[in-house]
């Protein structure tokens, strides 16, 4: 038998009519044509409809347009979950430019870092971050974008910095706007800049096509269904939101935007708004779990809230559970559009203990539906580590929900891509079903009398002491066994403890060598998105990690 | 503002860490790793794990390979919903071919044209098929096919012709076997013959991109959770069981085989294995409503049922709803993978009558969330017709889950796309709130008097008629009227009505031009699909139109 001649392939070529370049813009002019009634945008006192939000999508991209942006131009953005914020994720990519969100906690050298080196044309920014970027203005060495006042009746106080007031931008633009989707699937949507612990923050570029595939995907990880209703507790420009607000398009259902990640709001808005759906980091839910309001899980129907970010302690999965949140825990990095892996549950689990639901659920699993592998690899060989549980590698990723490359660094792109395997940094096994296990930011593990030390893994032993609210554990510089193990703790509010106690408490849960020989409390630095700053942490005990990390 | 230059794109290219071409393969692979405990396939007392499906799924992919199949290669299947046909869409593209299920009732010379067209180079065939083989096997003009007989042990009767069994077979492939991805995603996947009601059958060919995008439509169309429990109600062999056999892998559900549809069987697994999903055509969920043994609404959770494949009448929405069944009507044709519109619900018909319901859930709808579009043209103009639910045009296709085209056939490649749409030959209105509603097959429609007549707007009144089961209704000459509606009546089992009767009852409900004039009595021909083939009763009336449809 041979192969047919080319039958398959000839006169069955792409045309208008079977082939459009994936793109998230698609999901939005689809549900304002399908559900142009439903809400889709909820601020404050402030309601949309999908109708409203195209019609308000379009005009950004046709003002954006008419002020000259076009193909491939920077529009950042340092803005909260609010409106603006939302319809930036349409508005821009409309008119052909690439959206940089901005993290807002940035310093204004970070910020001005940022904007010099994507080029940004044009930069929309709220009052509460104003002053921030006034002084990250003069710091730019390159051309200054234009830059747009987002005002927010809701906010007290911040100031004004820009050229224009953002509604009033918009009444520049036509809400008939006729835009283009991408010429081809794999153009930039958008530009995300790591946090950036070692030297300068990489410039992540998403396209077209894995932001389509991640905010579908995100749906089959969550069993999503029609119509949720999503609470803004993830910064969007965070890994853009994880691709949440084109999911949410896609789903025609209800944006809650949130400026500040608080405890007694977000309790107000899951009752008030039948929220059910929301991201965030693991401090999100423990600030949660922890709060004095917290409610009852019996309180009604549990909201689902995804959990990525770092590796989430049991004590967070197990806590939520209580408090009414049925956690599901996906993995991720910036360079993979936020999660690509997914602890998908095993049916079985159900029946299992709390404690241990929440030592499987906190694994970082498998791939997402739409993601090609997840696995561990040793980087030098490129061979899969065996499932043991055991034996240590990197996890690598590989498929469609992979950035771009990062923007102007061809040697870190190909760095990150060596071996046709997206390289993460972070240290993990493979647990016997197969399923992905972080141990450790390869910068974070401590080799104490040349043992490996998980962070993560003592970490979790002192997230169970009841007096603990935070913990951090880095390695401490040691003349006789090279690296020891050092613990930072917050305490809970009225909470109290000694360095005694929590050694002690280590001991009889741990191998002696991985017990903390120092203790810290205090307030542990965090980033924007609630990850604790462990090179701080590293910073103040003196290890030799800290020069780079 | 001038665009940028290019950095976007310049080393950010496609590589092997961010790009793999889109394959529903991906999600067998993805689900025997996550997954492999978990029930994959049922067929009478045969139960497979996805991880045994995986292996036998590799076995005959590596089976094919050894015996010189490769890419583009066809490899047939004359098969009933049994496991062996749920492996070929998996085990066939694996090894580079594409797959042609065939369908069961077709006769011999019809399958001898498609054996021949499609050059098939394997033949897979159930034993109740044999003897239709055997008779199509001489009438073949070019090679025949290595023909595998696939045993049954639920099954009794029927023969055996060809020269291995599947078993056998199996057994010399490799269940470790390491398959390759398609190298494009536009690579053919399957090929899948049109009824073929106007001279011969067209052969339309799917791509990987396409399958593996409706496959992950499906669910968001129906809101389906993580492991449904799938029974295949709907023939494999049509429009590949609509993609489901990709959407069941990708949501790790579980595959009911069902050899024969037969209400008591149905309610029986539904019972039994705890079915929550099914798919067909108006015709079996007709027939489980009128099954005297039919279960009532409250019997337990409603199973999803998907419905296309003719405008389903008013009544057997409402009917299906009455017995337990949570219609989803979803609409398409072979051309573009099955379905590719819904009927989206909107939150609001839930506080409406069931009839209304009914009438709302009938219609076409819109676009499935991963097509881009379906509207309703004027197919000289290649305009939109007004949202006016009045005006007709024809319905039209555009997206990524549209036919690459079909084989060997440019010229009716050319015209089903003019335009850059694909044309469904389905004539509609749009109603004000931008929904499709199918009135008529291009050639389905009757001209009496100068007006047209929707036959689907006569046969809803008809299927309200409480002594009919089945209506059909054609153009019959008249040479006052050039042609006046015939109504064709299967009446439910006891049941009785006179022509008079008939014609009365719809002078209460339709226009009197509308009534039809005369009313014949007797089963109704319908194709395997449940399809009732107006084309024999256009023959019977003597109908111009006979003779061309």
């Amino acid at each position: 038998m041979t192969a047919s001649a080319g039958v398959f392939d000839k006169g069955l070529e792409r045309n208008a009519a079977n082939f459009v370049p994936l793109s998230p813009l698609s999901f939005l002019k689809r549900t304002a044509s399908v559900h142009p009634g439903l809400p889709s945008v909820v601020h404050e006192g402030r309601r949309f409809t999908w109708g409203e939000t195209y019609a308000r999508c379009r005009r950004l991209a046709s003002a954006l347009v008419r002020s000259g942006i076009g193909k491939n131009d920077v529009v950042a953005a340092m803005l909260p979950n609010i409106p603006a914020m939302y319809e930036a994720h349409f508005g821009v990519p409309m008119a052909g430019a690439v959206l940089n969100t901005l993290n807002t906690r940035l310093d204004p050298e970070a910020i001005a870092f940022m904007l010099d080196h994507g080029g940004a044309r044009v930069l929309l920014v709220d009052p509460e971050f104003a002053s921030t970027v006034a002084k990250a203005l003069p710091l730019m060495q390159g051309p200054k974008p234009y830059v747009i006042d987002v005002d927010d009746a809701a906010f007290e106080g911040g100031g004004r910095v820009g050229a224009v007031e953002y509604e009033a931008f918009l009444t520049t633009g036509d809400p008939e706007f006729v835009w283009e989707g991408p010429s081809d699937e794999w153009d930039a949507i958008a530009l995300n800049y790591t946090s950036g612990t070692t030297g300068n923050p990489k410039g992540v570029v998403y396209h077209h096509r894995g932001a389509y595939l991640n905010a579908t995907s995100n749906v089959l990880a969550a069993g999503i269904p029609p119509h949720p209703v999503y609470l803004w507790t993830l910064p969007m420009f965070h890994c853009n939101g994880w691709c949440f607000p084109w999911t949410i398009a896609a789903l025609a259902g209800v944006n809650i935007c949130l400026r500040r990640v608080e405890a007694t709001k977000i309790f107000s808005l899951i009752a008030m708004e039948g929220v059910t759906h929301m991201c965030g980091a693991p401090i999100v839910y423990n600030m949660l779990i922890n709060a004095p309001d917290a409610p009852d899980a019996r309180a009604g129907r549990p909201v689902i809230g995804l959990i990525a970010g770092a590796a989430p302690p049991m004590a967070v999965i197990a806590g939520a559970e209580k408090i009414g949140i049925d956690i599901h825990h996906v993995y991720g990095l910036t360079e993979v559009y936020g999660p690509a892996s997914v602890c998908a549950r095993q049916p079985e689990w159900a029946g299992k203990s709390i404690d241990e639901r929440a030592r499987l659920n906190r694994r970082q699993g498998v791939p997402y539906h739409l993601q090609e592998a997840v696995t561990v690899m040793d980087p030098d060989t490129m061979q899969e580590v065996p499932a043991d549980g055991e034996t240590m590698g990197e996890i690598m990723f590989r498929g469609n929900i992979v950035m771009k490359g990062y923007l102007k660094n061809p040697k870190a792109t190909a760095e990150a891509f060596a071996g046709g395997w997206y390289h993460t940094g972070d240290l993990a096994v493979r647990d016997p079903d197969g399923y992905v296990m972080i141990k450790d930011r390869s910068k974070d593990i401590i080799i104490s009398g040349g043992e490996n030390i998980s962070s993560v893994e003592v970490e979790d032993v002192l997230f169970k002491h009841p007096a603990v609210l935070l913990a951090a554990v880095v390695a401490k510089p040691d003349p006789k066994w090279g690296e020891v193990p050092c613990a930072f703790i917050e305490l809970k509010d009225g909470a109290s403890a000694t360095e005694r106690e929590i050694i002690d408490y280590c001991k009889q849960h741990l191998a002696g060598f991985k017990t903390p020989k120092a203790v810290v409390f205090g307030e542990i630095p965090k980033t924007s998105t609630g990850k604790l700053q462990k090179f701080i942490l590293r910073q103040r005990v003196g290890s030799a990690g800290a020069i780079t990390a």
